[in-house]
């Protein structure tokens, strides 16, 4: 495939380029200080929209289940609504987390840290979906298309996402009608989208409007741009499931332009979310040091089998200027790295997380 | 007062610098293609925080009427609620909507268009609030102090911008505590904001903690920093009432990178709203040649007294690049103008929207 806009490549510290900010100003992030709600608030949560978000009507709005089935099916937001409900939290993140980071970096959504949320998310089970259409022998893959439509890479699409039949038939994956008690809200992918707990977020497709099994392999625009690789012509190796990250609150208050925070001298409870699509995070450790020395935070029970895991630090500030880090472990034993993981597009930058405070005598208060 | 980081300009064409990321990141405007929607679905409409989102309680949220009053209050939310409530489709937009594409571009959020939104709010209305406390016969102004606190212009503060007092008791003004029928998103002030509409998004004071009647005017940092002036040791003149101001949903679709729209050949119907803050929008008229010639576009009834107008054009779109343009005109005889008001901060930018789309032959569908 062609090389693309979003593939080239910026020396170290290019400035921000008037193509990233303005998908900075459609795109949003969830402020850091969001992670205190357990389930995040419609609309903190993180959003990247690819094209457009668009019109839907939920009275006409139908998905159709074909390809290498023995019976297509043609099924309404009503017809999901019958079926056996599930609700979850699920906490999603965008893969080009981080991205803005990256030296060289990436151009495309300039994403810091704040890519993430969890939604409470309603649906239904797509595995009985496939199993009542009857995926045929021969099927390798589902292709899940939205009514998202533009031009990426030189390429004109309907986003369109597959994963393996062993993948779209696991348990927890949905076709989620529902955000946080209330019918998806249009940036959501109203009326109905496809819920992957684990995964990246570009993997849970919006707006969805039909489900084909396939024989081959998809190569789509979508699955040749998420891999981790070095150049634009190697074949690379698939994003999938999120690398673990634990992200802090930024204490104390900041200044309104350069967010730099003062914090007052005492103790203080730091505080944040950690979580891992490949198993729970058994671990979320703290420098207060610049990352010279970590410690043990203390964890809370994770928030179902998807959801992050709140984790609490006791800090006692000392005036001056000091560096935050927090990083998690999960049980597959994946560390966050220091250095960051630099790949072509910018995918699964999961770097600790620096939080430079001013720390000031509360002799000042 | 001190020059701030906000206050200090570009050159002409300067990129956009990290601090302007971070908040690009955490704040966002409204996808123009919203504008589909009378009223903004939550989690669309723009947001701009100066500091951090205050956690609340509100169940034990308070508000203490005070200052030159006879009789002091303090309301809970139960207490607002218990009072006459009303609903009404209210746009917004933030003054410095239209910033970045000033030139030099003053440093701060870098809006393009999109800081705008319409919710529809409820509240209870404040005159009555201030009749019952007994406002002094010397009080010149209210004074509206939010719960968010942090640090711009080198001074630390809460949130706090004051009204005259007959702009406050003016009959639209109110204390909303709900946002399309539901209790107020954190992020939009939960549990209960003021809420002017008419006037840029700064006056309506988010996370509202206090109402204080005062003797003289309130010279607090928010009232210098939205004044337009030429030079930071002008007086300059407040920012008050939005200016007239149409858009356009963008034609087409987009390229996820670069945004730039593709049209196919043939009739179609440009779509959009129009909002003034001082009266209603008489005329909007489109440009489909760069700004060479301007029609009416066709009205629809405004949105109540404080919502925007929608308005479209039916454009027989030839093959080929084109520019299109449209502008409002509001009953005060305010016109949208072709160049940009420059000034120091970058408030009330309401030049005319550019939106270039290439036109491709209906024979390449």
């Amino acid at each position: 495939m062609s090389a693309t806009d979003a593939a080239r490549g910026l020396e170290a510290h290019e400035p921000i380029t008037d193509e990233e900010l303005a998908l900075a100003a459609r795109n949003h992030g969830m402020p850091l200080e969001g992670m205190r709600y357990d389930v995040t608030p419609t609309g903190l949560h993180y959003l990247l929209i690819h094209f457009d978000i668009p019109a839907a009507d939920a009275e006409t709005w139908s998905i159709e289940i074909g390809g290498r089935v023995a019976r297509p099916l043609r099924l309404s937001v009503g017809d999901l609504r019958a079926r056996p409900a599930v609700t979850m939290p699920v906490t999603m993140e965008c893969a080009g987390n981080g991205r803005a980071r990256l030296e060289p970096r990436p151009l495309s959504q300039a994403w810091l840290d704040e890519a993430i949320g969890t939604g409470e998310w309603t649906g239904t089970s797509l595995a009985p979906i496939l199993e009542e259409a009857g995926v045929e022998a021969d099927a390798v893959e589902v292709v899940f298309r939205g009514a998202d439509h533009g031009v990426q890479g030189e390429i004109e699409q309907d986003y369109e996402r597959s994963l393996s039949i062993a993948d779209a038939t696991r348990d927890e994956v949905i076709l989620a009608y529902e955000l946080n008690g209330h019918p998806l809200p249009p940036q959501h992918g109203f009326p109905v989208r496809l819920l992957v707990p684990g995964w990246y977020g570009m993997t849970s497709v919006k707006w969805l409007r039909s489900i084909t099994v396939v024989a081959e392999p998809f190569d789509g625009f979508q699955m040749w741009a998420y891999r981790l690789r070095q150049h634009e012509e190697e074949e690379g190796t698939p994003v999938t499931r999120m690398m673990p990250r634990a992200l802090m609150i930024p204490p104390g208050f900041p200044d309104f332009f350069t967010r730099k925070r003062t914090v007052d001298a005492g103790v203080i409870t730091l505080e944040g979310r950690a979580w891992s699509g490949w198993g729970s995070v058994t671990r979320v450790e703290v420098s207060v040091d610049g990352g010279e020395a970590w410690t043990d935070a203390g964890l809370a029970e994770p928030q179902g089998a998807h959801g992050w895991r709140a984790w609490t630090y006791e800090w006692t500030a000392e005036p001056g200027a000091h560096e935050l880090l927090v990083r998690a472990t999960d049980e597959a034993g994946n560390v966050q790295p220091s250095e960051q993981p630099w790949n072509e597009h910018g995918f699964s930058n999961n770097v600790v997380q620096r939080v430079p405070v001013l720390v000031r005598s509360s002799m000042t208060d």
